[in-house]
């Protein structure tokens, strides 16, 4: 049961998205199977089409998983170079393994810790896209910050958290520090005069963020 | 009450999203004084964003209603050219005060019933925003795509309505043929093979389109 979109509507909503893709109905198995959290349908819908507008020359995923978004970002324009980082060697090697399958060859893979990955990636990048560690997000972001092309946009995933962030009514008791973070996250983003940022209510909630 | 998003999440949401242009707010105030629908405040920001990122030239709206997103396509980037059409006439002038009075004259308006106004247009658009009667976005959609520039985007808004498209617990009985006419177009955005569309299930239901 999802706290954000009412059920009745995410079912309708992905019954109208199927993929055209077949590996991607594969994908979406195998997460379901081993309980792999991936971007939600219409998210990745998404993803796919804000690629397709923005057409990227480089694109940086914090949070690789099994390659699932990632396959969305390398699939859109087959002339984006993605870079992905995993903290988790078995899902690098996953995702690795689902680049392969499905013919990608113009992916970047880094395994380690982002907060110290992101020190020493050197190129920059026109879309980052941060799905990882909840708690950490306003680490990832200062240094996707440095590392963002001129009129590039960072999109931050699951910002809403299950709905915990928007409402105390929401949250679990154990989530508090990561809730507490991702609020603080979130006034970050939305009042430095810096940014414009626009905040997404579906899926976990996404942020777009572009500087002016 | 929404039934798309639950509404603690909105309330959250557009609290974040303060408009930082005062005449926003004046506009929001006057929508809601005479009962004229507007945006909602997230669709709002979606569509500055998403003006901002794709950069387009030329934008037709379909649905001037005050100039509330008008406003926000012409200020987004002043180098974009805005043509935008409205039926009745009340709302077209206070739209055209609304645009003087922010100093926006980027600004195309045209006065008249969309299905025939799509005829007569010559020019070509980046992005064409769909925002009028419900019961009629087939025969709009359709028109647009003839005016679209390659690479161009359809957004039409208000493709739940209210919840009603996605499932008939929430139906209202009177509103049955706009529901049954805009769920057989949901039906034909995403399984026509020319298009790649994206539906965004919050507000009151987006629909992006590109040709493919």
């Amino acid at each position: 049961m999802s706290l954000i979109v009412n059920d009745l509507i995410e079912d309708y909503v992905r019954k109208k998205l199927n993929n055209k893709d077949s590996y991607f109905d594969y994908m979406e198995e195998y997460a379901y199977k081993h309980k792999v959290p991936i971007v939600q349908k219409e998210v990745a819908k998404f993803l796919d089409m804000i690629t397709r507008i923005q057409k990227p020359s480089k694109i940086l995923e914090i949070g690789t998983a099994i390659g699932y978004s990632g396959s969305i970002f390398a699939k859109a324009n087959p002339e984006t170079i993605l870079h992905t980082i995993e903290i988790k060697e078995d899902s690098f090697k996953i995702a690795e393994e689902n680049f392969k399958k499905q013919g990608i060859d113009n992916v970047v893979q880094y395994l380690g810790d982002a907060s110290q990955v992101l020190n020493e990636i050197k190129c920059k990048f026109d879309l980052i896209f941060i799905d990882a560690s909840k708690g950490h997000y306003q680490d990832f972001f200062e240094k996707s910050l440095l590392l963002l092309e001129e009129g590039g946009i960072i999109i931050s995933d699951n910002i809403l958290y299950k709905g915990m962030i928007a409402s105390d009514e929401f949250v679990v008791r154990r989530k508090i520090t990561i809730v507490k973070r991702m609020r603080s996250f979130i006034d970050y983003i939305t009042t430095d005069d810096r940014f414009e940022t626009s905040i997404l209510p579906f899926g976990d909630g996404m942020a777009i963020t572009k500087i002016k």
